[in-house]
């Protein structure tokens, strides 16, 4: 597999700090990250000093270093869940992995431990084949290949863009769902990665996710916000949104998304019943959002990550302002974002999707 | 599961025989066939008498059957894999499962015998969600569920049409895969069902796979023929192709896909290096016909899958038909299939997609 030639340099872990302890986490992860840079960024609301073992390479970016670059934005805000973005902005790497801070690593079916960056970086490394459907999954993992039918033109696939992991115990359901099946669990290690097919919208979670940062960083931000947001995951749709955002923007420069490994362990969450009321919000919305980007169109001039964002938040300002002001703050986000992204996130490197 | 209120008497298993022992094939399968009703509809090139094992509720079609039934049809092609065809035209059951015969049940990750039937079944009974993908894969299984961001309106998804199993052992792959890499087999046994997304093309194999006959059997039909097929898998295409146009037609109709379980186990094959040359023209066509299925689409007036697929002939000759005469044989066929089906296939149970 390419991702031999990755070196480590080019890797960076961002984790939003939404506890205060860090220990056991960090303890837990310490096989897997030591090797690499870690960019921890205190979610800003948190008061309460951060803990952290020793022994690693990081950088610990607070709400003064957040106010002090982004300055007081009106639009964009890196709280809570949010505050990973910050991070995704200030790296200078090509490769970021990102992991919730109440997810430890997973075990496989055999009992081994689950390596997520190396998958991570495994499924970016490799080809992505959004145009047809390969049913053995990916063919470029060891032992397999393509199947019969398959056109030979498209074996050679496409650069990878995103990585969607997903979570073994407790599983990324929304509110209601945790709320009506309380006892649900996610115990099936499925061991297999895909590519979502071209076209085809899903709900990528922020919760394990691993990106290249040069080509699709600047559809990575913090657009949505709900007004009753909070500190547990089901309350938020800012990834869901972003989500969307970035698939499309996949589709449009011709680059694919997988999903499937790694796997994490989802450490038990709050109270989904007192988060029902305020997450109805985000479950209302969406039946405005999928028919919105599943009808979206970029136009050919957009061959960046930043132009093609850039147009969609005025589209997403022209066609779902007006329903609710919540996607008009977005579309503000969105441009106020890449305006950060050019000055701050593009780094040294090109962002050009034609030159990776 | 809803797979309880489907009786075993709605469904057929169809076998078409290639092999004239089917001694062992029908010995392994016991355990999950003697339930059903078969049709074996014997390859009409294969001269030896059929030794099947006694106990099973079947019956038998030989190459008279298929004459005196179908007649002599210029266009249309029941030797070989494509006999299996024939069994789909004279069932009268509402879902078909049909296996290939040089297969025999896969056993689970648990050593637990796979009932390949059961999940079929259970794959065209519950909901497809072709419209939005489940990162955590079929949302109707047993401990699973839609995952936060999955739009509510679309959870109660659609009709599943159509269920493509796998294979361990031996996949199928196209004969320069198997020339390539004679070592290759298939180990993993990936403990999952997935809805193929809407506009997704794919490679439907014919080894393993279950449909609603009532609603897409008019759109399952032996159509491409290559000059040089024979008798290994790997040198047929009928089944990739007639895969397209139902995908195509269940995108149309708004109806579902499913692949992934259940598995079978693919016994060792022929030579792939005596294949090789005839196979390549298969391989070579596919270039055409993806980027025309990619690109077709049905006028609004198609509500059926045969109105679907005479449609579907009329684009293929115009479009195709230029390109190489194998096409225009295809559209010939396609036309014939439907007329037949009319009269044959259509049985006493009613093909509108709206009453199912």
């Amino acid at each position: 597999m390419s991702q031999a030639s990755i070196k480590d340099i080019e890797i960076d872990i961002v984790i939003g700090a939404l506890h205060s302890d860090l220990t056991s986490f960090m303890n837990e992860w310490r096989p897997v990250f030591s090797r690499f840079h870690l960019i921890i960024v205190k979610d800003p609301n948190l008061k309460e000093e951060l803990q952290i073992p020793e022994g690693f390479n990081l950088d610990i970016f607070t709400k003064s270093d957040i106010d002090q670059v982004v300055g007081t934005s009106a639009a964009l805000h890196f709280s809570g869940y949010s505050c990973r973005y910050f991070g995704y902005l200030i790296s200078r790497k090509k490769y970021v992995i990102s992991i919730d801070d109440d997810c430890i690593p997973a075990r496989d079916n055999k009992g081994v431990l689950v390596d997520a960056v190396a998958q991570h970086i495994s499924n970016l490394t490799t080809p992505a084949t959004p145009f047809f459907f390969n049913t053995l999954y990916d063919p470029y993992r060891k032992g397999a290949d393509f199947v019969r039918g398959y056109p030979f033109s498209l074996r050679s696939g496409v650069t990878c863009a995103l990585s969607c992991g997903l979570w073994l115990n407790l599983a990324d359901h929304d509110a209601p769902t945790q709320a009506l099946k309380p006892m649900l669990r996610n115990s099936r290690y499925v061991d297999a990665v895909m590519t979502v097919p071209a076209r085809a919208l899903m709900p990528v979670s922020g919760i394990n996710i691993g990106f290249d940062r040069e080509v699709v960083g600047p559809a990575l931000f913090p657009g949505l916000r709900l007004a009753g947001e909070g500190k547990v995951r089901w309350e938020t749709v800012e990834d869901i949104w972003c989500g969307m955002c970035v698939k499309v923007v996949c589709d449009h420069l011709g680059l694919g998304v997988k999903s499937g490994l790694p796997y994490v362990w989802r450490k038990e969450g709050g109270d989904p019943i007192e988060s029902l009321r305020k997450e109805w919000e985000g479950v209302k919305l969406m039946e405005e959002v999928v028919p919105f980007f599943q009808s979206v169109r970029l136009p050919r001039s957009a061959v960046t990550a930043e132009e093609c964002v850039v147009e969609m938040a005025a589209t997403v300002k022209e066609r779902l302002g007006p329903l609710d002001p919540v996607f008009a703050r977005a579309a503000e986000a969105m441009v106020e974002w890449v305006k950060l992204w050019k000055i701050l996130g593009a780094g040294s490197s090109s962002t050009r999707v034609q030159e990776t």
